[in-house]
């Protein structure tokens, strides 16, 4: 029932459109004050980013419930909700902890929805940037407003890739990334979040984003932004338990794609 | 003559201080135009940012031959011009051009003060930031006028390290390093300015930077930061004829320094 569900995903769009920025700003609350509040509970600087990451969820999660009862929600910190509706949130409240906790800018809020496992709505907002990537799926790609289109005649070889790598890997095969992306010509950068260099490459700043592992709160949305600008994504598992597993991800303009599935040496 | 070159500095300081910001002014006009431009000029985004990179330079050049026509000056775009004042200032206009090209906010305004060859003066503006990193010698480094002092507990384990690499090194050599960091236990980002992450060690957010081969105009400033903040910084050659040419430069707070050092593989 395409005529039901279209006007179905179009208020949840604009639920999260909404919901990215509102989240975005709690959590920049505590950025600002994360030494003050390291000083003031005793704490350490992860202690205060835990908690600024649980607080943001549970907003998220409040007003998805009161809005969407019936949907599923997956975040980072409380886990899978299961739901009725056949839409699922996928949340993740800060992704760049790192970056968040040693006061860099590069950090950033993660709203998906998918519809029966496939991402139909990605919204990142980038507080310290005041940008908002939104993305409907057969709506297109946005920054602020703008609209996002790829350019094929972007490479590996005339422009940046973005890379990610956590200790789900070992150093070896994340020295083997970075060796065959560089003997390839490529470039890359690290801003130490996954979301946001998913969200540049739905704006054409980094030309691809290669992962390792990932886990959906952290690339579904990215990969609706993505998709809808004209990129191309590797496969990720949605389906029932595997929502809640890590993969690699692979997301690219269409001319650095196949270039980057090889430096990642997926197989064929 | 300390009683009389404190003066010196002093004034040095001061202009340096209100250039960063006033060359970054200029660099922000061409990087939030750039796209139109490249339509206008009928030239690509790479020849658009070689336009802003003169210009920038150019004005700070300009400044500088007005305020102190006796200092020597070395700069990325039009290189080194001798003087007679043993102050030579050195200076990148736009220290970060693959994310400026590329639409990404981590570059920034560089000018350093060598006085003999020593960085005296260390200014670094990163405009989309509107933060201003400052340094004189002897009193202390600054970000947005608060002061700057490094946590000697922080080590390559428990904080982030920023790694740089061009084409002047083999991606086995990069590869190699992004190994050792991580089997160190350390962990990395990229944010495509040298200049930027060494501003970021001074301000604790890196806990160090290593980069096999760059230029004084990417890391004389830094450097200063840096050493003001309480960090230390491998020597880097100054003198005659080596100011123009490259090296490695890492840069670290006390608990890293040495860490770092056995990552780069540098010899005792």
């Amino acid at each position: 029932m395409p005529h039901t569900a279209a006007p179905a995903i179009r208020e949840r769009f604009a639920a999260a459109t909404s919901l990215g920025p509102k989240a975005g700003a709690l959590a920049l609350g505590y950025f600002n004050r994360r030494d003050d509040l390291a000083v003031e509970t005793k704490r350490d600087l992860h202690d205060v980013v835990s908690i600024a990451d649980r607080e943001v969820e549970q907003l998220i999660r409040t007003e998805i419930g009161r809005l969407f009862p019936e949907d599923g929600i997956l975040g980072e910190e409380y886990g899978l909700e299961g739901g009725s509706s056949g839409f699922t949130w996928v949340i993740d409240p800060i992704d760049g902890t790192s970056p968040f906790v040693n006061g860099m800018p590069s950090w950033c809020v993660s709203i998906a929805v998918l519809q029966d496992g496939n991402p139909v709505i990605g919204v990142i907002f980038a507080p310290c940037f005041d940008e908002l990537y939104t993305a409907m799926k057969g709506d297109g790609a946005r920054l602020n407003g703008k609209p996002l289109v790829l350019d094929a005649s972007r490479s590996v070889r005339n422009a940046v890739t973005g890379l990610g790598a956590n200790n789900h890997v070992t150093p070896q095969v994340v020295a083997g990334i970075v060796e065959r992306l560089l003997e390839g010509g490529g470039n890359f950068i690290r801003n130490g979040s996954g979301a946001l260099m998913l969200a540049y490459v739905a704006a054409g700043r980094l030309v691809g984003y290669y992962e390792p592992y990932m886990h959906a709160w952290d690339c579904m949305a990215g990969f609706c932004l993505v998709a809808e600008a004209g990129g191309l994504c590797h496969p990720f598992p949605t389906q029932g338990d595997r929502l809640t597993k890590g993969a690699p991800v692979l997301a690219a303009g269409p001319g650095a794609f196949e270039d980057l599935r090889k430096i990642a040496a997926f197989e064929a």
